[in-house]
């Protein structure tokens, strides 16, 4: 059943191989002094650094520079930007990049002007900004797909001290103002970033889908997001400039993950839980983390729901159901899962990820223990999971 | 092909069976007075209205009340809200109803500061707005779904004069600030009322979906919700009160024509265009006149959109494709969807809505014909689809 919710989505878009000629109407809404926050420079190679620059420019700003956001934005690195742009003041953080440097920009955006410790307050106490902050507004480039992060409010940080990432889904006032969406953008991600990204939306909607056991609309939309990622991810991976491949992912990581296939039903997160806990022992990739751990997860907890395992076999994969049990075709399903990943070539092992035996007990210490699943997890099972994935 | 295109929805929706809880807080973000407007008195009947005014009073409005907005709304309703709106000088208007009152009240909203005639403007003309005219905010109470009113700009208005009926979309700036959809308000109302909302309902997806030869995101997300609204109606049909069912009609609805699902792709409005004529002539109940032409119309165009009818047969109504031509799927497709409507108990024929030999001439000609289908049709091919759907 559908519960109780509201919904709203304050984030404009602009999609499209055009979608950067809006960046320069979009920056005319802020103030002159821009925080401009990206990478390792890949955008300095591709181009697209210039563009934003040349957009900047005719849109008369002051630029202050951030760059060097890590694939896991760190604490250190937080703290470093909430500095810079309390120091320089600024109207706008503009960032250029994948998930982890949108997920940065929200956190200095709500640590600048904060006087405590942010990393302890909205991560470790997992508050809200106190409603005198000022909240500087953010605006976002997409240059790799996969978090959603470009029209929600999620944003993962990690604690190098404390082995802690930890990720704060902040509100509507966080969430980007506007992002620039354009999937040519994106086809100079290396192939296993890109795959990384498409495990990365699979498993946002399989943790929103894979869930309670109801008829309603938001896994009927859910459905329809994976078949279209699937669909298109077999086309990207042979050929990753195909341009409407990309721009169909593209969309569907949006809407994969800015709470609209989630509304109304319960989730299950424990495959992030388990991922971002390995994220902070090896700084893998974090679509790898997941991938790493998704199969034996659900096998793990497949029996408990069994019919909604049974319908993503049918529905989603296309699973014949005649003469089969639920437990046949749950079975089929993962089965189906599997391949496709082992086919677009992410991970299926996290010993490939740099785990080792001894990091285990450490990983399942710090793996947040949530309920929504079918099945909550103990410590033990979780090491068992790992066990299996190695 | 994903075109380009911007995506902004600044409703905020409230849903749930204690949605209407919200309203107050809603209420206060706005002055003082409120006109309210709603239909022809189901509501006192039911307690809407009772709990909407109690609302209206905890958050201390001024109420003036514009009863009587009639299921196709008029240009003589539309000029009297409009003078009532602007004696009053409303700072909100506040619709309790369907897609007819909600299409009302943006109508009213961008005609009282006009000192034109709202209807050759924004109707007939299709301008919209001016940029300094005063538009009064709506907010809206849904008790009927279909029209997805609630969170889009679409408005249509029917003079009967000129017996023409005719739709204008307006822009984020008209669109309800916020709407309360509690699946419970839809209880009472009529079960052909509630039958005729779910085939508007599935109109508006294949109107969006039957149009383009693509593989996009957008059209995998239409099916999702196809399928959900398929299951749901049979449920809702045999019982009304299943809230279950209701619920995920009324998310459905909403998310049916709210913008999303035809981002970047072509679409084909003409079951519209010609229903809408229908609509003008007999004041027939809007989704009947969808109904009453669709299968004809879809049978008319077919052979130029043949794969995509294909893919409809097997991805919504689970046609076995092994061993079949396009052809023969795409027929069993429309013969799946005909099934169904009769099923739920939607009109077939326009000669049971009233419309009679003599009309189809004048219906034809009231006919806008829209470019974006397999097949443009001329007005021979109208006046076909019309015999065979008598």
């Amino acid at each position: 059943m559908l519960g109780n919710f509201s919904y709203s989505n304050p984030t404009k878009l602009y999609f499209g191989d055009e979608a950067q000629k809006h960046l320069v109407e979009e920056l005319k809404n802020y103030g002159p002094k821009v925080l401009l926050t990206y990478g390792g420079g890949s955008i300095k190679a591709n181009g697209i650094y210039d563009e934003v620059m040349s957009a900047l420019s005719a849109a008369g700003k002051e630029v202050t520079e951030l760059p060097g956001v890590m694939p896991n934005p760190t604490t250190d690195k937080l703290y470093e930007g909430a500095t810079l742009a309390r120091e320089h003041d600024v109207d706008l953080i503009l960032a250029v990049g994948g998930g982890s440097t949108i997920d940065y920009a929200k956190a200095v955006s709500v640590a600048a002007w904060y006087d405590g410790d942010p990393w302890e307050k909205y991560y470790l106490r997992q508050e809200d900004p106190d409603s005198d902050l000022r909240i500087i507004p953010v605006g976002a480039v997409l240059t790799m797909v996969g978090t959603g992060s470009e029209m929600n409010g999620g944003s993962v940080i990690t604690n190098h001290a404390t082995k802690l990432k930890i990720g704060k889904v902040f509100g509507e006032n966080v969430m980007p103002k506007f992002a620039i969406l354009n999937p040519r953008y994106t086809f100079s991600v290396p192939q296993r970033q890109m795959v990384a990204g498409f495990y990365d939306i699979m498993c946002h909607i399989l943790e929103q889908y894979l869930s309670g056991d109801d008829d309603n609309t938001s896994d009927y939309m859910a459905e329809g997001l994976m078949r279209s990622l699937i669909h298109s991810s077999r086309i990207a991976v042979k050929n990753p400039h195909d341009y409407e491949a990309r721009s169909n992912i593209m969309w569907t990581s949006t809407w994969a993950l800015n709470t609209l296939i989630g509304k109304g039903k319960s989730q299950d997160w424990m495959v992030h839980m388990i991922g971002q806990a390995i994220g902070a022992y090896t700084d893998a990739t974090h679509g790898m983390t997941l991938s790493g751990v998704s199969i034996a997860y659900y096998r793990h907890i497949m029996s408990y729901g069994l019919h909604k395992f049974a319908r993503f076999a049918t529905a989603v994969w296309g699973v014949p159901a005649a003469g089969k049990t639920d437990e046949q075709l749950a079975a089929e399903g993962l089965d189906a899962l599997s391949a496709w990943m082992k086919e677009i070539g992410v991970a299926t092992e996290i010993s490939s990820l740099g785990v080792t035996e001894d990091m285990l007990e450490g990983i399942a210490d710090a793996t947040l223990i949530m309920k929504g699943g079918y099945k909550v997890l103990s410590r033990d099972e979780i090491i068992a999971v790992l066990r299996e994935s190695m």
